[in-house]
């Protein structure tokens, strides 16, 4: 999508090209008060980065990875070295599947090859798994926007469409598109008219500085709002959809996504409105079935990012502010699970469905049978 | 309730006294970092206090217009005098009905008077209210103590009932005590062991600041959370109770509280855990009936308290962090509706009733039949 008028991806090999090809990434930590590409050379590059949220969303984490695998192939192309590669990768984020898949893909596409040649491979298959995952986005795109546009035509609000998302599910959190805002684009670009309510995503802000971010680089007209308004938006008539993203959904339907987001899908349900998840194929963790939501693991990360809050200090610098005092306990819970009764429908790159083991099974009858030919 | 283990209000004459005496409030948006008590020596001072956000919290509010009509009464005793006073107190904030009760209670009181003697009788009027909210909290907390007591003799978690509350309804939202909080507070001090998931309360993180900062001085145990996380600990059965505060109920039960009231009210809802409000009388609008909460006035505040977080800065003064891209458009809605079908119950100082026309007409009577005998 547009950075500056130009179209940028959130990770890219770096230009002019190095020999060998490095990848590199947005440094979204600074976003949006900085605009910064950084370079990953090492395994461990790619470790920090996914560690540390340079990256993050689910679908960029996995390609993220793939690349960093790649860049492992280059110290160790053993297979104990793609296996402890993959381990140390996979260890980085315990939520999000698209992880575990995009890893378990190459070690099994380099496996066959002679150590050899397994650095070379591994960097084109992380650039099939990235093409692969801007092919997906755009379906998403195609799909949810179709959606957006019967809506509009059934009646939207004054001010065109409005559309609520949570955390960020766009362009930055895959390769390109996005997943909740590839339909938010396409319609866009087709001329809907339409208006983003962004909730802001605490604790760390993901959609007051990443969504926002985005939505204003594509003249997209938006206003954001603390998580806790979201229900007054519903239940006074000023939300015609919701969509978000997801890091993992099960076979059965039920959506694990940024923490909040349950909190929207209920609210939504009460007050009449559609929630929409967008979900590529690679975040469907086939193996957790009909109420097993509750069995996907819930990562708890460091209570600074709820006791503290990151932004632009008055002199120009990222500074860190404390809002409890201290020595005050904190709960730092990364995702929630929305059941699948709430979900109006799920999109997916090969068309939308309900929430559901059959909706799924329906647009995916090879992988929800077991076998797997993703990617 | 505590402060460094010495009883303290919120509002309070000054100490030494002063001739006339001079009431002082706790300057609130220094807390939790630093507690500075600031003298309101005129009306204006007064007004400033509430439309800053000094001194918040329905009550309070409520009584530090009453101390602030005296203050008016001090430089111009005239019945246009009070007229004018009362006015412009009444405009600093449109949501809560304590605040238009009070100054119309102190106002009544003042009139059928000498001018000569408003001043004085005005202040001592003002302090009745202050112990009449005093008096009422403490009730408040009586009636729902027993209701946390029923419930974790029902069988609390592991840890203590837990309890989840959003936003400040301590005894800094109130004199003393507090509304949602009086009831922990109680069952606290008999001996009932209990946790508190606090919500920071974005954007001004109240609960973060001001609620977290109550228990810690009371020694009651808590953690505090995003407001995102509340629905995931509802779903995953890490909450017995919810309590909130109110800023104005209707007669039909309707709460308006805190903006994020409504989203934790239906998780709980559809989570099958019980949600009560904290409702003094003196926040109950006789006159809105059956689903007239939508016409409860909802404030709308400057949107830099969405797009910038203030807290504590590295070099240990208060500072504030821009969280938004800059021009990025903000919405900044003070409060929403939850529905009476949504509240298991209303805790009166009258006792506890059902959130409906019926339910509180069993316990005001007096006042529900149209005939006001407040104060």
């Amino acid at each position: 999508m547009l950075v500056n008028g130009r179209d940028t991806r959130s990770i890219r090999l770096a230009e002019p090209p190095r020999v060998p090809p490095v990848p590199e990434i947005i440094d979204q930590t600074r976003l949006p008060h900085e605009l910064r590409f950084v370079l990953l050379e090492t395994l461990e590059d790619a470790e920090r980065a996914i560690r540390e949220m340079w990256v993050r969303g689910a679908p960029l984490i996995g390609v993220t990875a793939a690349y960093g695998l790649a860049l492992g192939a280059r110290t160790d192309p053993s297979e104990g070295g793609l296996e402890s590669a993959a381990r140390r990768l996979s260890d980085t984020r315990p939520t999000a599947v698209n992880l575990a898949w995009a890893l378990r893909n190459m070690v099994e596409k380099l496996r066959p090859l002679a150590p050899a040649d397994r650095a070379t491979a591994a960097l084109e298959h992380a650039a099939v798994l990235a093409e692969a995952d801007v092919t997906a986005c755009r379906a998403i795109g195609r799909h949810g926007g179709e959606i957006l546009a019967s809506l509009e035509a059934a009646g939207a609000s004054a001010g065109g469409l409005q559309i609520l998302t949570h955390c960020n599910a766009g362009w930055l959190a895959t390769v390109d598109w996005g997943t909740a805002l590839a339909p938010v684009y396409r319609a866009h670009r087709s001329g809907l008219p339409l208006h983003v309510w962004v909730s802001e995503t605490r604790p760390r802000n993901q959609g007051a500085g990443l969504t926002a971010w985005e939505l204003a680089e594509e003249g997209i007209p938006h206003t954001v709002i603390p998580d806790n308004a979201s229900g007054h938006l519903l239940r006074t008539g000023r939300v015609d959809v919701v969509i978000t993203g997801t890091d993992r959904t099960t076979s059965a339907g039920d959506v694990c996504n940024k923490i909040g987001t349950y909190l929207k899908a209920v609210a939504a349900g009460d007050c009449g409105v559609p929630f929409y998840a967008a979900v590529p194929g690679s975040s469907i963790d086939w193996e957790l079935g009909e109420s097993e939501g509750a069995l996907i693991p819930i990562e708890e990360r460091d209570g600074s990012e709820v006791s503290e809050v990151r932004g632009l200090g008055p002199d120009g610098r990222m500074t860190s502010v404390r809002i409890v005092p201290l020595e005050t306990r904190v709960a730092n819970f990364g995702f929630d699970v929305t059941p699948a009764r709430l979900v109006t429908g799920l999109i997916t790159e090969r068309g939308v469905c309900a929430a559901s083991q059959e909706g799924l099974a329906s647009l995916f009858p090879d992988r929800a049978s077991g076998e797997d030919t993703r990617g």
